[in-house]
């Protein structure tokens, strides 16, 4: 603890007869956080005290007065020319401390008929509005670059992977695509409808004014206020369902990075990270390495432990407003700020990545893959073998295979023939990867057919979407 | 590692020489966990093989046959007679090794053009739509147990807390319709529409059969088949979804279980759990134990965990499917048993409690509560007092009132008029619990006419719910 | 994605041709995070180019360079007047550039024979010994505060809680006394010996120049180096360890934290928190929270968060460095900074905490509370009836003492009778929470000369135990 | 909820007037969880009754006959053959009912000066200690099966990765002990010394006779009886810790599973799974699915959970019991049978995996790979070349030899000498990975020498260890 000096109360002095304790004052501020919703803040007393005018609970010149001040104070943030002081604890405290200094003592009249319970609560819904909007703006861009790569490379042949052990043969175009379809679907689950209005709901109780609740939410564009002022103030399950969004997405996000460190491994060797994408050792001078693409893994257990974190926190609490609560902010803000340099870091990679589809053919091609075993199973099965005993009978060829060290396709028709009679030499021209891939053409499958009317069905869905934006200065 | 017997193998016999050793086998079988799906599995497989039999892929007699044993399965598995045996790893082993045992050779072609990744996936997603309608229906039921309680004891006054301080004066009714809104809110979240059906991706690539996916997705009844096979054995974004709507309801019970262990302590003593839900000492004779409110805390972190480890199982793993990817059913389906449990608990112990309004007037009226606090600074406001400059005003009369160990109410008149000299003897009537409840009339406001309305309501929506099911006998 | 100017390469130029990518960049530079390690970084290089020096790797004279640019670097680090350059991405790097700059090429010599990753292993370790000293040095302040409440008001009578519901008569010396115990214990685990130093694992396969090892391990205070250099850059068990045993402090410190609310509520009334440590509302005046006591509980959750990424962090990722470890450091640095304000804020909590043994006293002495039943058991067990047969007896006396509003000491005799025949008058005088109290000298027991004992001893203890220090300037 | 039937109270029946109801039941009862611990309550309880019975508050006759009682139960549950009954709420009651059953009313005795809170906690830290000796003894199995490897195979050369991409040669002997070594760490972690015990604590607030906690504790094998009643039933610190202690442990087996995953893919190819320990494809014949190695990487976040959900339970709990605490023991429970189920499954695989030493030299070999590049910057650094200039001059080099697509060693002179003037034809000589292995021989480095070493150093270690027990089959 720095300073002796005991820190000035904000806006609840008649109360107390001492200062706030410092280190007291360090865990209760929370200025650091929740000054990014500034705007929000702003634009929600604009619409609260518009309506205390409407309703007749302030007069028409107070309202003038301190919209003025609002307006202010919002160039002012917007601007950075807003000037902190040690008793601005939180931004709301802040906000009507400055619009006091700017038009005087009507200033004093913004808090009439309402709390920073429920003024947290909107501002906080009328920020991750904001913030979905821009994380999903932010997956489009990165489906984007995943179209691109599969209209640009999408028709290479590679092994899909089950257990990390090659498993078919599927198309470049199909795996871009399914992290595209996953992607899209955390896009849905982001969407942050607002929906029940807490500006009205007080501490808890409601107030003791006859203010016009259904005018307020539709001002701040929310369906309807909030039905119970307790419930109100006292959970916040939007918010937790959005962090929830987030974490899917993280995972996702994860996946990709995860897939990217394999496929820039010289083991995999399918695709090269470019030299804007790539980092390199203190040591070792031959060293490219993806960086972001880890750091799509790790930083996923961030927005994990933010949304594990908003679950825990009100366990166990009875209704009311905690200052437990409080921290939901800290939690949702870092993640909201971690998924943004995810999303950007995975579409800068995507942006200056080659692939390589002759490694990505050799991998198909390997003898020793056996890669197609299904297809001589299915071969069979279309002959009327039942399915398991087809199954089998290729187990037994794809060992025999392997002890001699060849593929499947190269057996001597006598020993196909000793695995299962209803084998013949017409199997070996099912053995191809081009046959296997063509085979799958009901929906969802990997025939080149099917992955390129899928990519024409995302290239119109893009076409219709905007572009990423950023926050404003004052964040 | 108990016996030194190796594990038989299941249906992957051909490949390989060698039994499974017993510790490979005790981490790698699920039958025990996911047998409980055996209805889902069932029905999945009668929609996928009348569909092979549609399409041409099987004949009609092998299909009939197929179908002949499924059905005798599922009255095995429905009475209990069904036998496991060694081999049996998981329940679509189990299942397709049993119909081949009762309906011969045609037994084996009920797993043509498919695979166990998106047959399981499908029957996750069958089974979670199944836990879902049985947690919304005991949703229902808690709901109920509030609306009753709040219909016959909600008129009572008692305190709401901010920081476990007394707040401001609300009805009971209020308080309990707040548990109902929030729950009800999870209740939505809990919904499980079936949108896309993973059966037809095969292991990942789609099935090299022509398979009429639309057709066996609207059979189970699916709205569409899913569009990228890939994704669709990758990833299970629906049930992670699930489980983070589990997760929140999950916190939404742990605060009416914060909220019964506090009103049951003497110290507040608002409410007493009937003798039929309370629990004793095995040394202490008099004590009355909210063991079930407690476990309603505790339990939360078990569907929380749930949550956190479907989120993680998959981090960082490349598309494709992986058996980390196995383990969700256990969480799962551990959170769902776990949060029936609560569920239950909730509801018999709304069940069994009774109110004590006159400890909770006690409270209200308490001296040194100083409840009525906001309706003093509101008296000032609403007589044209800026707000901030009342709340000082009346922060120091309760410095006064505390000194003198008496009510703001009891305050002398120069001693409110040295506070602000707007006050006047008028403000006495204003300092009355019923005053302040019936001031908060505006929509969620605690006022009696609002908590009627509102019980009024919840009567009528709950008049349309149905009543919770049981699980068949076989789960 | 802000800038359009690619970000420059710090050391590792000769390998690309581009400069890196601003959204790449982002994720990847670490130098806000791993900056306050700045101390360790130049302790660990001074200990690594004299022990170049001494194996004659380097010339004497350029140890001797190197060492003067190491001292000025401290300098200007310690002195705040460090230039940050853009291509800084990480500590290391600026170090070794700002040397560099100060010195002429023969700052280029101080990576010979170390990798970064050896180096931020070793860092790191030295760091969490430094913030060990520090924490449990403030563990030593809130024991400290602890005990001198104990010794002022420790011999207070008041219930002890199971359940919540009123247990037993316990001496408040004995309630905060068991804080200072677990405490204690979270001091205890704590402790970080710097056992193997990874100095000389180089990037993890050793270094191929013949560095002496053992001594810049004793040098840095380590007790020997590290016994595979693999190991040694691939995990940081000790980190992970320290990591739990914060975070186990942090439950800790979260149980006072409750503890306070519910003491300083008016329901229980046994303590106040002066105003020093009050916070107030923006809406209701008479509000005194205990926002300091909330956040304990709070902020545990995200130390617990941090515990869990660490042994996330790595899961899965075989051996070897990987970007995901770096993340390890903002989990670890945010616990501490979490601790340390949560450790401050509970001993300036106690420092401004007044008790209310009066209160404390009518809850003991409610005769509703039946806090002696078990006095009553124990009086019938010494008289030979087996305990459960007595537990019984007196769980009969309760039932008959509720019904009629009165204590236990306060039946009629025939009633004490027919509950149990061994029952005879002198029953009353054991029925005292004086006698209670005193009946429990057994070693650990609440009686107060048992805590008379514990406090003196714990003075004792204290005053061997320095006091807390800050970090230096440059964090 | 299944019966209508209330259920029976255990041994706190004079309280009250009605049966548990069943939903209250099942989230109450533990007895399915607790039975494991069985031997140890007996075991506390012959401590106990003897200590009473030593101490004269317990007739000899009395404790002879409980004692007996206590054998026969034991033989019971030895042998499988102790009926439970409704109820038998939990193992203490369990155990109590049946020695009174077959004692008479002496058993009614047993828990004279006791209650279930110190009783669980001593159960708990005697069943956690037999719970740490057989872990430890599985990590010593698993780090047997490494070494052994390590002695047949460990001389091969493969490439040791970071960020997945090639960067030193090492010997496979350094990575396995590598393994072995952070083993070692998390077995030291894992013991679990008897230090304090917490019988005699009672409820809470010590026991009200002449009790000898030193005796008991000492005959219990515990160090010392515990200092203060109320903490030692409010916290059990020494749990949390094993469980931290088996998280980690739990991170150390999923990188070997994610080591194992890798290798034995087609394209690391280092490693091949034999038939007893690989698992098959319901439709890809050809797969040899490395299953155990995936569970091993899912099933730590298990372990993880339950750390997690023990440092949560009691957050923000005031000292005391509270049911919430019970919890613990499921989380526990599942956890220590994970990591031996994780451990046996580990073991398992490393018994039947060979290795494929050409595979990895081709890794090394791999002119694209310049695993070799820090050897040329090492060589002009001993040339006096400062080590920053020598690897901006070989990273120049790796781009030549890139575009070339030769290796480095393979470059013409006229190129080395223009990347650096002090190179010359010498170089080629250093540039192998035999060179590179060899002088990596300070300490804990990769030199052949060094491995050989520390091979027989764990050898000898791992004589003086014993072998894995199993749990007695009442568990």
């Amino acid at each position: 603890m720095s300073g002796g000096a005991r820190a000035r109360r904000g806006l609840v002095g008649g109360r107390f007869a001492a200062e706030l304790d410092p280190a007291i004052d360090r865990v209760n501020r929370s200025f650091e956080t929740d000054r990014r919703m500034w705007e929000e803040d702003i634009r929600g007393s604009e619409a609260h005290v518009r309506m205390l005018g409407r309703a007749g609970i302030l007069p028409a010149a107070a309202v003038r007065r301190i919209l003025r001040g609002l307006a202010a104070v919002r160039r002012e943030m917007g601007e950075g020319r807003f000037e902190v002081r040690p008793e601005d604890e939180d931004v709301h405290v802040a906000v009507e401390r400055r619009v006091t200094e700017l038009v005087g003592p009507d200033g004093k009249r913004l808090h009439t008929a309402r709390s920073r319970n429920d003024q947290v609560a909107t501002d906080l819904l009328l920020h991750l509005a904001r913030a979905s909007e821009r994380l999903r703006a932010r997956v489009v861009g990165l489906e984007r670059a995943l179209v691109r790569l599969a209209a640009r490379d999408g028709q290479a042949i590679l092994p899909f992977y089950t257990h990390l052990q090659r498993a078919q043969p599927v198309l470049l175009g199909h795996v871009l695509l399914a992290h595209a379809e996953l992607l899209e679907d955390d896009r849905q689950a982001l969407l942050f409808p607002l929906d029940r209005c807490p500006l009205g709901s007080g501490a808890g109780a409601g107030v003791g004014y006859p203010v016009d609740r259904r005018w307020v939410a539709r001002a701040l564009g929310f369906r309807r206020p909030s039905p119970n002022s307790l419930a109100s103030v006292s959970a916040r399950p939007e918010a937790t369902r959005f962090a929830a969004a987030m974490a899917h997405l993280a995972t996702t996000l994860s996946r990709l990075g995860g897939e990217l460190v394999l496929w820039t491994s010289r083991e995999f060797g399918f695709a090269r990270l470019g030299d804007s994408v790539s980092t390199g050792s203190s040591i070792m001078p031959q060293k490219r390495n993806p960086d972001g693409a880890e750091l799509l893994r790790a930083r996923a257990i961030r927005v994990h432990g933010a949304l594990l974190a908003l679950l825990e926190l009100p366990r166990g609490l009875p209704l009311g407003y905690f200052k437990d609560l409080q921290e939901d902010k800290v939690h949702l803000f870092r993640a909201i700020d971690d998924l943004e340099a995810m999303l950007d870091a995975a579409t800068a990679m995507l942006g200056d990545l080659t692939f390589d589809p002759a490694r990505m053919r050799e991998a198909v091609d390997d003898p020793a893959g056996h890669l197609l075993a299904t297809e001589a199973a299915d071969w069979l099965a279309r002959r009327g073998v039942p399915f398991r005993e087809a199954h089998e009978a290729v187990g037994r060829l794809v060992r025999e295979a392997e002890s001699r060290g060849i593929a499947l396709r190269d057996l001597p028709l006598d020993v196909l023939e000793a695995a299962h009679p209803a084998f013949d030499a017409t199997l070996r021209r099912a053995l191809t990867a081009e046959a296997a891939v063509r085979a799958r053409r009901a929906v969802g499958g990997t025939a080149p057919a099917n992955v390129a009317r899928e990519i024409r069905r995302w290239q119109r869905r893009l076409r219709r979407e905007g572009r990423p934006q950023t926050w404003g200065d004052g964040r």
